[in-house]
Protein backbone atom coordinates (compact mmCIF):
# COMPACT_ATOMS: atom_id res chain seq x y z
CA UNK A 1 0.00 0.00 0.00
CA UNK A 2 1.46 3.56 -0.88
CA UNK A 3 2.40 6.08 2.02
CA UNK A 4 -0.28 8.06 1.22
CA UNK A 5 -3.51 7.18 -0.32
CA UNK A 6 -5.88 10.04 -1.58
CA UNK A 7 -9.95 9.92 -2.11
CA UNK A 8 -10.18 11.90 -5.53
CA UNK A 9 -11.74 11.68 -8.72
CA UNK A 10 -10.63 13.58 -12.27
CA UNK A 11 -13.42 16.17 -12.50
CA UNK A 12 -12.22 17.13 -8.55
CA UNK A 13 -9.94 20.39 -8.87
CA UNK A 14 -10.69 20.39 -5.05
CA UNK A 15 -9.15 16.91 -4.74
CA UNK A 16 -6.39 17.72 -7.69
CA UNK A 17 -5.10 20.26 -5.93
CA UNK A 18 -3.73 17.57 -3.30
CA UNK A 19 -2.96 15.31 -5.76
CA UNK A 20 -0.59 18.10 -7.49
CA UNK A 21 1.37 18.89 -4.03
CA UNK A 22 1.38 14.77 -3.86
CA UNK A 23 2.98 14.58 -7.43
CA UNK A 24 4.95 17.68 -6.92
CA UNK A 25 6.86 16.73 -4.06
CA UNK A 26 7.36 13.07 -5.69
CA UNK A 27 5.53 11.12 -2.25
CA UNK A 28 4.51 7.18 -2.76
CA UNK A 29 0.70 7.72 -3.17
CA UNK A 30 -2.03 6.61 -4.58
CA UNK A 31 -5.66 7.46 -5.51
CA UNK A 32 -8.93 5.96 -4.08
CA UNK A 33 -11.37 6.55 -6.44
CA UNK A 34 -14.72 8.04 -5.64
CA UNK A 35 -17.68 7.46 -7.97
CA UNK A 36 -18.75 11.22 -7.26
CA UNK A 37 -21.47 10.68 -10.75
CA UNK A 38 -23.04 7.92 -9.48
CA UNK A 39 -23.27 9.24 -5.80
CA UNK A 40 -20.48 7.77 -3.97
CA UNK A 41 -19.89 10.91 -2.06
CA UNK A 42 -23.54 10.38 -0.64
CA UNK A 43 -23.31 7.10 0.88
CA UNK A 44 -22.95 6.67 4.81
CA UNK A 45 -19.81 4.62 4.22
CA UNK A 46 -18.55 7.81 2.68
CA UNK A 47 -19.99 10.50 5.05
CA UNK A 48 -18.45 8.25 7.43
CA UNK A 49 -15.29 9.31 5.98
CA UNK A 50 -15.57 12.57 5.44
CA UNK A 51 -19.19 14.24 7.00
CA UNK A 52 -18.79 17.01 5.05
CA UNK A 53 -18.84 14.75 1.65
CA UNK A 54 -16.27 16.07 -0.18
CA UNK A 55 -13.98 15.09 -1.87
CA UNK A 56 -10.44 15.31 -1.20
CA UNK A 57 -9.96 13.13 1.61
CA UNK A 58 -6.33 12.22 2.57
CA UNK A 59 -5.15 9.27 4.36
CA UNK A 60 -1.77 8.88 6.32
CA UNK A 61 -0.62 6.65 8.79
CA UNK A 62 -3.67 7.11 11.15
CA UNK A 63 -4.52 10.14 10.43
CA UNK A 64 -7.71 10.64 8.09
CA UNK A 65 -8.11 14.74 6.72
CA UNK A 66 -10.33 16.51 4.97
CA UNK A 67 -10.63 19.91 3.18
CA UNK A 68 -8.11 20.44 0.61
CA UNK A 69 -6.55 23.32 2.57
CA UNK A 70 -5.66 21.59 5.30
CA UNK A 71 -4.20 18.47 3.56
CA UNK A 72 -2.25 21.20 1.65
CA UNK A 73 -0.89 22.40 4.95
CA UNK A 74 -0.70 19.21 6.18
CA UNK A 75 1.82 18.16 3.30
CA UNK A 76 4.19 21.20 3.66
CA UNK A 77 5.06 20.04 7.08
CA UNK A 78 5.27 16.49 5.88
CA UNK A 79 6.57 17.21 2.97
CA UNK A 80 9.12 20.30 3.42
CA UNK A 81 7.32 21.34 -0.03
CA UNK A 82 5.60 24.25 -0.76
CA UNK A 83 5.17 25.54 2.62
CA UNK A 84 5.48 29.21 4.45
CA UNK A 85 8.78 30.48 6.02
CA UNK A 86 7.50 32.15 9.03
CA UNK A 87 4.30 33.19 10.55
CA UNK A 88 3.66 36.02 8.12
CA UNK A 89 4.08 33.79 5.28
CA UNK A 90 1.67 30.99 6.44
CA UNK A 91 -0.70 33.95 7.26
CA UNK A 92 -0.29 35.14 3.74
CA UNK A 93 -0.95 32.04 2.93
CA UNK A 94 -3.95 31.88 4.59
CA UNK A 95 -5.07 34.70 3.22
CA UNK A 96 -5.19 33.04 -0.28
CA UNK A 97 -6.89 30.01 0.91
CA UNK A 98 -9.09 31.81 2.30
CA UNK A 99 -9.81 33.93 -0.77
CA UNK A 100 -10.16 30.71 -3.28
CA UNK A 101 -12.10 28.89 -1.06
CA UNK A 102 -15.02 31.65 -0.61
CA UNK A 103 -14.41 33.52 -3.50
CA UNK A 104 -11.89 31.99 -6.19
CA UNK A 105 -12.79 28.22 -6.63
CA UNK A 106 -16.09 29.16 -4.60
CA UNK A 107 -17.16 30.68 -7.76
CA UNK A 108 -15.18 29.58 -10.74
CA UNK A 109 -15.76 25.53 -9.86
CA UNK A 110 -19.46 25.89 -8.84
CA UNK A 111 -19.93 27.60 -12.62
CA UNK A 112 -17.99 24.96 -14.06
CA UNK A 113 -19.82 22.15 -12.99
CA UNK A 114 -23.36 23.73 -13.91
CA UNK A 115 -22.18 24.66 -17.13
CA UNK A 116 -20.18 21.46 -17.63
CA UNK A 117 -21.80 18.42 -16.00
CA UNK A 118 -25.95 19.48 -15.34
CA UNK A 119 -28.95 19.15 -17.54
CA UNK A 120 -30.15 22.33 -18.46
CA UNK A 121 -28.71 24.65 -15.80
CA UNK A 122 -30.41 28.09 -15.09
CA UNK A 123 -29.29 30.70 -16.86
CA UNK A 124 -29.32 33.72 -14.18
CA UNK A 125 -27.41 31.16 -11.74
CA UNK A 126 -24.93 30.52 -14.36
CA UNK A 127 -24.91 34.59 -14.76
CA UNK A 128 -24.64 35.31 -11.14
CA UNK A 129 -22.03 32.65 -10.30
CA UNK A 130 -19.90 33.92 -14.01
CA UNK A 131 -19.96 37.86 -12.70
CA UNK A 132 -18.55 36.40 -9.23
CA UNK A 133 -15.62 34.47 -10.52
CA UNK A 134 -14.89 37.15 -13.04
CA UNK A 135 -14.58 39.52 -9.92
CA UNK A 136 -12.47 37.10 -7.99
CA UNK A 137 -10.17 35.91 -11.20
CA UNK A 138 -9.60 40.21 -11.47
CA UNK A 139 -8.37 40.22 -8.11
CA UNK A 140 -5.73 37.33 -8.30
CA UNK A 141 -5.30 39.18 -11.83
CA UNK A 142 -3.78 42.09 -10.35
CA UNK A 143 -2.14 40.66 -7.28
CA UNK A 144 0.06 38.54 -10.16
CA UNK A 145 1.30 41.97 -11.58
CA UNK A 146 4.74 41.81 -10.76
CA UNK A 147 4.57 38.40 -8.72
CA UNK A 148 5.23 35.47 -10.62
CA UNK A 149 3.27 33.21 -7.60
CA UNK A 150 0.44 34.67 -5.18
CA UNK A 151 3.44 34.58 -2.49
CA UNK A 152 6.31 36.25 -4.72
CA UNK A 153 8.95 34.86 -6.27
CA UNK A 154 8.56 30.72 -5.79
CA UNK A 155 5.52 28.41 -5.47
CA UNK A 156 3.45 27.51 -2.27
CA UNK A 157 0.51 25.29 -1.50
CA UNK A 158 -1.76 29.53 -2.33
CA UNK A 159 -0.77 28.42 -5.91
CA UNK A 160 -1.43 25.00 -5.84
CA UNK A 161 -4.84 25.42 -3.64
CA UNK A 162 -5.55 28.63 -6.30
CA UNK A 163 -5.15 26.64 -9.63
CA UNK A 164 -7.23 23.45 -8.58
CA UNK A 165 -9.81 24.94 -11.34
CA UNK A 166 -7.34 26.51 -14.01
CA UNK A 167 -6.77 23.59 -15.90
CA UNK A 168 -10.50 21.93 -17.14
CA UNK A 169 -10.29 24.93 -20.78
CA UNK A 170 -13.27 24.81 -22.23
CA UNK A 171 -15.42 23.28 -19.30
CA UNK A 172 -15.13 26.22 -17.53
CA UNK A 173 -17.24 28.30 -19.79
CA UNK A 174 -14.99 31.39 -18.87
CA UNK A 175 -11.70 32.34 -20.87
CA UNK A 176 -8.90 32.81 -18.65
CA UNK A 177 -6.50 33.79 -21.03
CA UNK A 178 -8.94 36.94 -22.06
CA UNK A 179 -10.41 37.76 -18.62
CA UNK A 180 -7.07 37.29 -16.57
CA UNK A 181 -3.79 37.18 -18.78
CA UNK A 182 -1.79 37.31 -15.95
CA UNK A 183 -3.96 34.18 -14.11
CA UNK A 184 -3.32 32.59 -17.48
CA UNK A 185 0.55 33.05 -17.40
CA UNK A 186 0.83 32.03 -13.80
CA UNK A 187 -1.29 28.53 -14.55
CA UNK A 188 1.26 28.30 -17.74
CA UNK A 189 3.80 28.60 -15.07
CA UNK A 190 2.62 25.98 -12.98
CA UNK A 191 2.29 23.94 -15.54
CA UNK A 192 6.02 23.91 -16.30
CA UNK A 193 7.00 22.82 -12.89
CA UNK A 194 8.91 19.70 -12.77
CA UNK A 195 6.24 16.66 -12.66
CA UNK A 196 3.12 18.39 -13.54
CA UNK A 197 -0.11 16.61 -14.73
CA UNK A 198 -2.98 17.73 -15.43
CA UNK A 199 -6.24 16.52 -13.62
CA UNK A 200 -7.17 14.56 -16.12
CA UNK A 201 -4.03 12.13 -16.35
CA UNK A 202 -3.24 12.17 -12.70
CA UNK A 203 -6.58 10.98 -11.16
CA UNK A 204 -8.90 8.65 -12.06
CA UNK A 205 -12.36 8.65 -13.97
CA UNK A 206 -11.22 10.45 -17.01
CA UNK A 207 -13.37 10.39 -19.68
CA UNK A 208 -16.69 10.19 -17.81
CA UNK A 209 -18.84 6.52 -18.95
CA UNK A 210 -21.44 7.34 -21.84
CA UNK A 211 -24.39 8.82 -20.27
CA UNK A 212 -26.95 5.84 -20.28
CA UNK A 213 -29.99 8.41 -20.85
CA UNK A 214 -27.84 9.66 -23.66
CA UNK A 215 -26.88 6.00 -25.22
CA UNK A 216 -30.60 5.38 -25.39
CA UNK A 217 -31.46 8.47 -27.35
CA UNK B 1 -5.79 55.62 19.56
CA UNK B 2 -6.95 52.28 20.30
CA UNK B 3 -4.51 49.18 20.47
CA UNK B 4 -6.96 47.85 17.21
CA UNK B 5 -8.59 49.45 14.85
CA UNK B 6 -11.02 47.28 12.79
CA UNK B 7 -12.67 48.40 9.44
CA UNK B 8 -16.32 47.13 9.72
CA UNK B 9 -19.81 47.97 9.14
CA UNK B 10 -22.51 46.68 11.22
CA UNK B 11 -24.19 44.71 8.37
CA UNK B 12 -21.14 42.42 7.78
CA UNK B 13 -20.71 39.31 9.33
CA UNK B 14 -17.31 38.75 8.20
CA UNK B 15 -16.33 41.93 10.01
CA UNK B 16 -18.46 40.49 12.71
CA UNK B 17 -16.15 37.50 13.58
CA UNK B 18 -13.12 39.85 14.08
CA UNK B 19 -15.51 42.58 16.61
CA UNK B 20 -16.20 39.44 18.20
CA UNK B 21 -13.36 38.42 18.75
CA UNK B 22 -11.79 41.78 20.07
CA UNK B 23 -14.69 42.51 22.46
CA UNK B 24 -14.70 38.46 23.76
CA UNK B 25 -11.16 38.85 24.61
CA UNK B 26 -11.18 42.23 26.26
CA UNK B 27 -9.43 43.86 23.79
CA UNK B 28 -8.56 47.37 23.32
CA UNK B 29 -9.84 48.24 20.36
CA UNK B 30 -11.89 51.03 17.91
CA UNK B 31 -14.31 50.01 14.46
CA UNK B 32 -13.40 51.90 11.47
CA UNK B 33 -16.95 52.75 9.74
CA UNK B 34 -16.46 51.50 6.24
CA UNK B 35 -19.59 53.36 4.10
CA UNK B 36 -20.21 50.17 2.53
CA UNK B 37 -23.34 50.95 0.82
CA UNK B 38 -21.74 54.38 -0.79
CA UNK B 39 -19.31 52.70 -2.29
CA UNK B 40 -16.57 52.92 0.14
CA UNK B 41 -15.05 49.41 -0.30
CA UNK B 42 -14.72 50.07 -4.44
CA UNK B 43 -12.60 53.53 -3.81
CA UNK B 44 -9.00 53.17 -4.68
CA UNK B 45 -7.86 54.53 -1.18
CA UNK B 46 -9.92 51.16 0.01
CA UNK B 47 -8.10 48.82 -2.64
CA UNK B 48 -4.94 50.36 -1.53
CA UNK B 49 -5.54 48.99 2.04
CA UNK B 50 -7.35 45.71 0.60
CA UNK B 51 -6.59 45.15 -2.96
CA UNK B 52 -9.53 42.23 -1.86
CA UNK B 53 -11.82 45.25 -1.41
CA UNK B 54 -14.06 43.30 1.39
CA UNK B 55 -13.90 43.87 5.30
CA UNK B 56 -12.70 43.17 7.61
CA UNK B 57 -9.55 45.07 7.81
CA UNK B 58 -7.64 44.71 11.09
CA UNK B 59 -4.89 46.91 11.76
CA UNK B 60 -2.25 46.36 14.97
CA UNK B 61 1.38 48.51 15.60
CA UNK B 62 3.02 47.72 12.27
CA UNK B 63 0.47 45.32 10.11
CA UNK B 64 -2.75 45.68 8.25
CA UNK B 65 -4.36 42.40 7.95
CA UNK B 66 -7.64 41.26 5.91
CA UNK B 67 -9.65 37.97 5.63
CA UNK B 68 -11.70 37.39 8.96
CA UNK B 69 -9.78 33.65 9.19
CA UNK B 70 -6.31 35.18 9.33
CA UNK B 71 -7.03 38.26 11.83
CA UNK B 72 -8.78 35.38 13.89
CA UNK B 73 -5.81 33.19 13.32
CA UNK B 74 -3.73 36.11 14.45
CA UNK B 75 -5.88 37.24 17.33
CA UNK B 76 -5.44 34.16 19.29
CA UNK B 77 -1.82 34.47 19.23
CA UNK B 78 -1.98 38.07 20.53
CA UNK B 79 -4.73 37.87 22.76
CA UNK B 80 -3.89 34.17 23.56
CA UNK B 81 -7.90 33.25 23.30
CA UNK B 82 -9.81 30.89 21.28
CA UNK B 83 -6.90 29.30 19.68
CA UNK B 84 -5.92 25.75 18.90
CA UNK B 85 -3.40 22.98 21.62
CA UNK B 86 -1.46 21.39 19.08
CA UNK B 87 -1.07 21.26 15.66
CA UNK B 88 -4.01 18.60 15.17
CA UNK B 89 -6.42 21.05 16.69
CA UNK B 90 -5.16 23.65 14.62
CA UNK B 91 -5.83 21.63 11.39
CA UNK B 92 -9.06 20.95 12.48
CA UNK B 93 -10.22 24.56 13.12
CA UNK B 94 -8.53 25.27 9.42
CA UNK B 95 -10.94 22.81 8.54
CA UNK B 96 -14.25 24.67 9.91
CA UNK B 97 -12.48 27.67 8.63
CA UNK B 98 -12.63 26.62 5.49
CA UNK B 99 -15.78 24.90 5.37
CA UNK B 100 -17.24 28.54 6.96
CA UNK B 101 -16.12 30.56 3.98
CA UNK B 102 -16.31 27.58 1.16
CA UNK B 103 -19.73 26.92 2.07
CA UNK B 104 -21.34 28.56 5.33
CA UNK B 105 -20.70 31.91 5.30
CA UNK B 106 -20.54 31.71 1.58
CA UNK B 107 -23.57 30.34 0.68
CA UNK B 108 -25.72 31.92 3.95
CA UNK B 109 -24.46 35.19 3.84
CA UNK B 110 -25.08 36.12 0.27
CA UNK B 111 -28.38 34.72 0.34
CA UNK B 112 -28.80 36.85 2.95
CA UNK B 113 -27.30 39.87 1.26
CA UNK B 114 -29.67 39.66 -1.58
CA UNK B 115 -33.15 38.66 0.11
CA UNK B 116 -32.09 41.91 2.25
CA UNK B 117 -30.33 44.91 0.53
CA UNK B 118 -31.11 43.73 -3.61
CA UNK B 119 -33.70 45.51 -4.85
CA UNK B 120 -35.59 42.68 -6.95
CA UNK B 121 -33.19 39.56 -6.27
CA UNK B 122 -33.32 36.98 -8.84
CA UNK B 123 -35.42 34.35 -7.70
CA UNK B 124 -33.73 31.33 -9.18
CA UNK B 125 -30.30 32.54 -7.38
CA UNK B 126 -32.04 33.48 -4.42
CA UNK B 127 -33.14 29.62 -4.70
CA UNK B 128 -30.36 28.31 -5.43
CA UNK B 129 -28.10 29.74 -2.45
CA UNK B 130 -31.12 28.89 -0.15
CA UNK B 131 -30.41 25.59 -0.81
CA UNK B 132 -26.68 25.13 -0.42
CA UNK B 133 -26.76 27.28 2.61
CA UNK B 134 -29.34 24.95 4.27
CA UNK B 135 -26.89 21.73 3.17
CA UNK B 136 -24.27 23.57 4.89
CA UNK B 137 -25.79 24.15 7.77
CA UNK B 138 -27.01 20.35 7.93
CA UNK B 139 -23.43 19.75 8.11
CA UNK B 140 -22.70 21.61 11.15
CA UNK B 141 -25.94 20.75 12.46
CA UNK B 142 -25.11 16.85 12.84
CA UNK B 143 -21.56 17.84 13.67
CA UNK B 144 -22.89 19.55 17.07
CA UNK B 145 -24.55 16.97 17.74
CA UNK B 146 -23.36 16.04 20.90
CA UNK B 147 -20.66 19.28 21.20
CA UNK B 148 -20.80 22.11 22.13
CA UNK B 149 -18.67 23.88 20.27
CA UNK B 150 -16.39 23.16 16.83
CA UNK B 151 -13.97 21.34 18.43
CA UNK B 152 -15.95 20.06 21.38
CA UNK B 153 -16.10 21.65 24.86
CA UNK B 154 -15.04 24.72 24.60
CA UNK B 155 -15.14 27.56 21.69
CA UNK B 156 -12.51 28.48 19.43
CA UNK B 157 -11.91 30.93 16.28
CA UNK B 158 -13.73 27.97 14.94
CA UNK B 159 -17.25 29.00 16.74
CA UNK B 160 -16.28 32.62 15.96
CA UNK B 161 -16.11 32.18 12.45
CA UNK B 162 -19.02 30.11 11.59
CA UNK B 163 -21.40 32.49 13.66
CA UNK B 164 -20.80 35.58 11.78
CA UNK B 165 -24.05 35.93 10.26
CA UNK B 166 -26.14 33.33 12.80
CA UNK B 167 -27.42 36.69 14.45
CA UNK B 168 -28.85 38.76 11.84
CA UNK B 169 -32.42 36.84 12.58
CA UNK B 170 -35.15 37.29 9.79
CA UNK B 171 -32.74 38.86 7.47
CA UNK B 172 -31.18 35.52 6.31
CA UNK B 173 -34.40 34.47 4.85
CA UNK B 174 -33.98 30.97 6.62
CA UNK B 175 -35.07 30.02 10.38
CA UNK B 176 -31.99 28.45 11.58
CA UNK B 177 -33.90 27.15 14.65
CA UNK B 178 -36.38 24.96 12.45
CA UNK B 179 -33.77 24.10 10.08
CA UNK B 180 -31.13 23.46 11.72
CA UNK B 181 -31.91 23.44 16.08
CA UNK B 182 -28.85 22.41 17.25
CA UNK B 183 -26.85 25.56 15.28
CA UNK B 184 -29.66 27.38 17.04
CA UNK B 185 -28.45 26.31 20.12
CA UNK B 186 -25.10 27.02 19.55
CA UNK B 187 -25.94 30.34 18.05
CA UNK B 188 -27.69 30.98 21.33
CA UNK B 189 -24.41 29.75 23.73
CA UNK B 190 -21.90 32.08 22.17
CA UNK B 191 -24.83 34.56 22.49
CA UNK B 192 -24.27 33.64 26.31
CA UNK B 193 -20.64 34.12 26.04
CA UNK B 194 -19.56 36.60 28.98
CA UNK B 195 -19.04 40.21 26.72
CA UNK B 196 -21.19 39.36 24.08
CA UNK B 197 -22.95 41.69 21.65
CA UNK B 198 -25.29 41.96 18.58
CA UNK B 199 -23.22 43.01 15.44
CA UNK B 200 -25.57 45.92 15.44
CA UNK B 201 -24.70 46.85 18.70
CA UNK B 202 -20.88 46.58 18.26
CA UNK B 203 -20.26 47.88 15.18
CA UNK B 204 -21.56 51.51 13.21
CA UNK B 205 -23.40 51.94 10.68
CA UNK B 206 -26.84 50.31 11.98
CA UNK B 207 -29.84 50.98 11.35
CA UNK B 208 -29.31 52.42 7.29
CA UNK B 209 -29.94 55.76 6.69
CA UNK B 210 -33.43 55.36 4.49
CA UNK B 211 -33.08 55.03 0.96
CA UNK B 212 -33.15 58.23 -0.80
CA UNK B 213 -35.18 56.57 -3.85
CA UNK B 214 -37.72 55.42 -1.63
CA UNK B 215 -37.57 59.16 -0.07
CA UNK B 216 -38.38 60.60 -3.30
CA UNK B 217 -41.33 58.24 -4.35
Amino acid sequence: MAEYRLSCFAQSGNAYKAALHLQLAGCDWEAVFVDYFNGTTRTDAYRALNPMGEVPVLQHGDRTLSQSGVILDYLTETTGTFGPQGDDERREILRWLLFDNHKLTGYLATHRFMNTFMDGPDASVLTFLKQRAKAALGVLDAHLDGNDFALGGRPTIADLSMCGYMFYGDELGIDIDEVAPRVARWRDRIAGLPGWQHPYDLMPGHPLPPDPETERA
